[in-house]
C-alpha cells in the first residue's frame, strides 16, 4: 500500500485561516470568465518600494540608472520616492525636476504617510512637475488598528480624511503642476471590505475626482494573506461598491508572501483593476512586489501588447542587478539565465522539430517565420523576441560520474565559472560536438575551454589578433590609473597609452585607439583553490561592436588576469565561430 | 495630464492567445467558493524532473542526500529516476532497493515513455521492492501530435493503451512488489480537454484500478500557457469527466513558466485534486516545477498541518543547495534570506509593536505566547518555526551617501561579505546601536566588524579564547592533508594535529583533539582588490555545537585567512553576546 503521510508536528494551532480573519464574500463573482485582452496602466515603484527593501540602497547614479531604464521600457508612471521620508529621495526628485530628466509624457508618483508636516513637505519636493501623483496612504487592518494605531474606524478614517484636505490646499502651492492623487488603505488585504470601501469612498468624496481627472484608489495586498482567487474576490466587490468609478482608476499593489503575487495581479485584473504597481524582476520588502516583467511577458506571451519594451532582456536585467545588488534568479520567469535552456533530451528533439516545422511551414507559405504563428514545443515565446538564443545545454553525461561542463572544470582546473559563461560555454562545446555525440572526457572539455579562452596563455595555440606582452599601470591621486602597455597585433609589438577609472578601464581606453570598441558589463574573479597555484582567474563579459561575449585570463596578478581576459573577449568577437550566449 | 502608454514595436502579433487555441469551458464551476482544509497528497520529483534540469545533475552521493532530506522531511511518495532513459538512474534505483536505503512507508516513483523496451527496463530498476509507483506516459497536445508524431488521436491513445497493457503484464515479473501506476497525459494544457478525458479514460480502463489500489491520473501543466484559475477550471472539468473517480487519485504537475506555479497547484488542489508532484524551491526545467516548500508553508501560515516538517528551514535549503548547485533566491517565499527582515522604519516600528502586543496578551492569559494566535504585522509566520529569527537589518542611512552596511565594507574595505554573513552581521551592528540610534559612520562599522569578526588579526584587540600561531601542511599522494598546528589557548601555545581531506577538513579534525566540535557548511573567499593589498578574504560557515556562525580570516595566505576565518568563528561561538542569522 501506498503509507498515508503523518502530522509533521510543526505548530500549526496558532494560526487563523485568512477565512476566519476576513470575511470575502462574492458567489456572483463574474472575473473567472474573462480573458486579458489589453495591458493595464503600469506604475513602475522600483525606486521607493523597491528600494527601501535593499540591504544597499541606491544612490542617486543608482536611482538615476533605473529611472532611466523605466523611462526607456515605457513605463509614463514611475514613483520616485518617498521624498518626506528621506533626504536622498527628495534631493532625487528635485535633481529629476531640476535637471529636466522627466519627460513631458511620464508622471512622477511620490508617497506619504498622512500626516501634515509629511504631506507639506511632499509638495516641496514635486514644486516645478509638470505633473505628478501625490501618493497617501495610511494603515487600515484589524491588526494594525488595534496594535500600532489603538483606534476605532473613525479614528482612522479621520487620518486619512485630514490628508485628503490637507492636499487639496496644498495643491495652491505648486499652481504649475497638475496634481493628481492616490490613495491606498495599506494592508488592504488584512481589513474588513466593508471598512475597506468606506475609507475610500470618503476619501474620494473629498478630493472629488472628475471623469477628465481621476483619482486613484489603490489597494494593496500589503502582506499576502490568501489565494489570488480571493484577492480577486475581494477587488471584484471593491470595484462593485466604490463611489464615481468613471472618477476612479482602480489600482493593485501585489505582494508575493505565497508566491502568488503574479496571479493576485492577474486575478485582480480580471476583476476590473485598471492599473498595477510593481517592480522589475519582483523586488520588494520580504519575497518582493509583484514583479512587471513577467506581468508584462504574460501578456505579450499571449499576443497583448504590453506596451512596455522588453526586446533587450540582458539590458534590463543587467541595469536592475547593477542597481538593486541583488541577482536575478537562474529560473525567474522570462528573464532567467536557464528559461529557455532544455536540458531534457526528449525536448530538445521536440524542439527541434518544431524549428523545422515552422521552416516548412514558411516555405510553404511563402513568407517569413516572424509572419506565421509561433509553435514550438518548451518554447512560449521565439526567444529572439527578447534577444535571447535558444541555449541547448549539453549535459556531459552522467555515467561519466563527473557531471555537467561546470563543475568539471571546477572540479578539476579550480575555475568557477559564473551563470551566463557557463551557459555561453555550454554553447561552444555543443556547437563543436553536435556531429560527434556520446559523452566528452575531461581532457576534451578543458582542451575546448583552453582553445575558446586562453589563447593568450599558450604560445603555441594562439589564434587571436592581440596577444599580451607587458604592461605598466601609474594611480593617481585623484583616483584614475595609466596604463601603458604594449599589445601584440598580429606579431607586432605595438605601444598603446589610456588612463580611467582603475586598470580595466584605463586599457578598455587604450584599446580604443587601436580601434576596438569594448566596453567591460560584468566581471568577476577568484584565485585558483587548486594547491599550489598562485594564479588568479578573471572572468569579463564584454560588449566588443555589437556582440556581448565573455574573455577569461589568468596570471599570477589579479590585474594582468584581467586585462587577458578582456583580450580575450575580443579576440573571440573576431573569431567569428561564436555561439551567442 | 497622466499621458497614456504607448505601443511597444513588440512582435505580439505571432502569439496565439491560450483561448483561441484550447476551450476551457466551465461557467458552473464551484472551486472559488472553496478553501483549503487540509494537505494534499505530495510527490517530490526532485530526484528526476528537478534533477534532468540541472546544469550539473547530481551524483549518487547528491542524489543520497536528497533522498534522505525528502525521507526525513515526510514525503511518502518519490519519484526517484527515469532508470529506462539514464544508466545513473537506474544504478540509483537499485541502490535504494539492495541497499535497503527505503523506509516501509515510503514509496519510490519511477518515470518511463511509453515505449515497450523502456517500459521492461524499468520493472528492470524496482524488482526487490516493497511497493512502487510506475510513472507513464506520452506527449497529446495539438501541437506535439502535429510537430513531432505527426500522428492522429487514435495513434496517440494506442500509444497510451500500448503501454499500460504491458505494464498489467510485467507485473508478474516483480511478484514481491506492489505495483501502482500513474498516467500522465504530457502537455495536457495544451491538449483538448474532450481528448485528454478520453486518453485517461481508455488507461483507466486498461490499468483497472480498485476503490483500494487506485491509480494515479496527472495531468501536467507541463507548460505553464494561462492564469491559473484557467487551469483549475480545466482540472474541475476532468474530474467531473473521469470515469472510476473512486479508484482514481487526481494529481497535478504545475511549471512556472508564467510565474503562477503556485498559484495553479493551490487553485487546482481546490478544483478537486489530491496530490501534487514538485520540487523543493522549485527546481526544475526553464523556471522550474511548483515548489513545495512554498505549497507547504502557504497551508502551514493557514493553520493547516503540512505533513512535511520545515522546521529546520536553513538545513532543508542548504542541502537543496548543494544537490542542485543552484542557489535560493533572497526573496524566495518562506525560504529567502531576507523574507523576514523589514527594511523600512515604519515596518520595524509595527513589528515590534506586534510583539509587544502579544507579550501583553500572553501576560494577560497567563500562557506561553505559542499559545496565541499569531498576529504581528508583516510578519505572516513566526519566523521561529522555522529555526529563524526576526532579522531587522539597519539601513545606515541614505543620507550619508554610502548605503549600507555591506557595501560599505565593499567599497572601503574590498570585503564582499556572503549574504547570509550579511544577515548576520546586520544583526551584529543593529543588538550593539539598539541604545543609540542615529546614523553610522564607515569607520564605527569596521570597528564593529573588526572587533567582532577580525580579532585574530589584531593582537591588542583579541578577545576570543584562540588565536592562530603557525601551522604547517603537509599534502600526500592520496589526496589527504596532513597540518601541524601551533595555536594559542587562553594564551598558552599549544601543539595540534590533524588529517583530512584539504586543509580545513585537517584544521578541524585537529580542533577536535581539543574538544573543539566544528563543522565547516559554506565557505567563500576572494582576493582583497584594494590596490596593493595582496591579501585574500576568507569566510566559513561554521556548525560550532548546535549553533550556525560565521568566521573571517584575512591572510596572505588563501589558507591560513580560511584557518582565521574557522578560529574566528570559533571564537565567536563562545563570547555569548551572538546575534543568530
Amino acid at each position: 500500500m501506498i503509507h498515508p503521510q503523518q502530522p509533521s508536528g510543526m505548530p500549526t494551532a496558532k494560526y487563523v485561516p485568512f477565512q476566519d480573519q476576513i470575511e470575502v464574500h462574492l458567489p456572483d463573482r463574474t472575473w473567472p470568465d474573462r480573458a486579458m485582452t489589453k495591458a493595464p496602466r503600469w506604475c513602475a515603484v522600483d525606486l521607493r518600494d523597491g528600494n527601501q527593501a535593499l540591504i544597499d540602497p541606491m544612490d542617486s547614479e543608482r536611482k538615476m540608472r533605473m529611472f532611466k531604464l523605466l523611462v526607456k521600457m515605457g513605463y509614463k508612471e514611475i514613483e520616485v520616492g518617498f521624498p518626506s521620508a528621506s533626504q536622498t529621495d527628495f534631493d532625487f526628485c528635485r535633481e529629476l525636476i531640476e535637471g529636466g530628466h522627466i519627460p513631458d509624457d511620464v508622471t512622477i508618483q511620490v508617497l506619504t504617510q498622512s500626516r501634515d508636516h509629511l504631506i507639506e513637505r511632499t509638495f516641496d519636493a514635486i514644486r516645478g512637475s509638470k505633473q505628478a501623483i501625490v501618493h497617501f496612504y495610511n494603515s487600515t487592518s484589524v491588526l494594525q488598528r488595534r496594535v500600532v494605531f489603538g483606534m476605532s474606524q473613525d479614528g482612522i478614517v479621520d487620518i486619512a480624511l485630514q490628508a485628503a484636505r490637507l492636499c487639496r490646499k496644498l495643491e495652491e502651492t505648486v499652481p504649475e503642476t497638475d496634481v493628481y492623487y492616490e490613495y491606498s488603505p495599506e494592508s488592504y488585504t488584512g481589513t474588513e471590505l466593508e471598512f475597506a470601501v468606506r475609507i475610500c469612498n470618503e476619501v474620494i468624496d473629498v478630493i472629488d475626482p472628475t471623469p477628465d481627472h481621476k483619482m486613484i484608489i489603490n489597494l494593496p495586498a500589503t502582506v499576502e494573506m490568501a489565494t489570488p482567487n480571493v484577492y480577486a474576490d475581494s477587488i471584484e466587490w471593491m470595484v462593485r461598491h466604490l463611489d464615481r468609478r468613471e472618477s476612479v482608476v482602480v489600482s493593485l499593489h501585489p505582494h508575493n508572501d505565497r508566491g502568488e503575487g503574479v496571479a493576485a495581479a492577474e486575478l485582480g485584473y480580471l476583476a476590473g483593476a485598471d492599473r498595477i504597481e510593481g517592480c522589475l524582476f519582483g523586488n520588494g520588502e520580504r519575497t518582493g512586489n509583484v514583479c512587471l516583467v513577467t506581468l508584462g511577458m504574460n501578456l505579450f506571451s499571449q499576443g497583448i501588447d504590453p506596451q512596455i519594451d522588453f526586446s533587450d532582456m540582458a539590458e534590463i536585467r543587467r541595469t536592475v542587478e547593477y542597481c538593486n545588488q541583488l541577482p536575478v534568479h537562474e529560473r525567474h520567469p522570462w528573464g532567467g539565465d536557464l528559461v529557455y535552456t532544455a536540458f531534457s533530451g526528449s525536448h530538445q528533439d521536440a524542439i527541434k522539430k518544431g524549428f523545422e516545422d515552422m521552416d516548412k511551414r514558411a516555405k510553404e507559405a511563402g513568407t517569413a517565420i516572424d509572419a506565421l504563428d509561433w509553435g514550438v514545443p518548451y518554447l512560449p515565446i521565439d526567444p529572439h523576441d527578447i534577444g535571447r538564443s535558444y541555449e541547448a545545454v549539453v549535459r556531459v553525461n552522467s555515467q561519466s560520474g563527473k557531471g555537467g561542463v561546470s563543475y568539471l572544470l571546477k572540479a578539476e582546473h579550480g575555475l568557477d565559472l559564473p551563470r551566463r559563461l557557463q551557459v555561453e560555454f555550454s554553447g561552444v562545446v555543443q556547437a563543436r560536438t553536435d556531429a560527434e555525440g556520446g559523452e566528452l572526457s575531461g581532457g576534451q572539455i578543458w582542451e575546448m575551454f583552453a582553445d575558446e579562452y586562453l589563447h593568450a596563455e599558450v604560445a603555441d595555440a594562439r589564434w587571436g589578433r592581440f596577444s599580451p606582452v607587458r604592461s605598466t599601470i601609474t594611480g593617481s591621486d585623484d583616483g584614475t590609473d595609466v596604463i601603458d602597455a604594449v599589445v601584440s597585433v598580429e606579431g607586432v609589438e605595438t605601444a598603446i597609452h589610456g588612463r580611467g577609472n582603475g586598470p580595466i578601464d584605463a586599457f578598455t581606453a587604450a584599446l580604443a585607439t587601436l580601434d576596438v570598441d569594448v566596453r567591460v558589463l560584468d566581471y568577476h574573479e577568484h584565485a585558483l583553490s587548486a594547491g599550489g597555484d598562485a594564479r588568479a582567474a578573471a572572468y569579463v563579459e564584454c560588449a566588443v561592436g555589437d556582440r556581448v561575449l565573455w574573455g577569461v585570463g589568468l596570471h599570477e596578478s589579479i590585474v594582468k588576469a584581467s586585462l587577458r581576459a578582456i583580450l580575450s573577449a575580443v579576440n573571440r568577437a573576431e573569431r567569428g565561430t561564436l555561439v551567442e550566449g
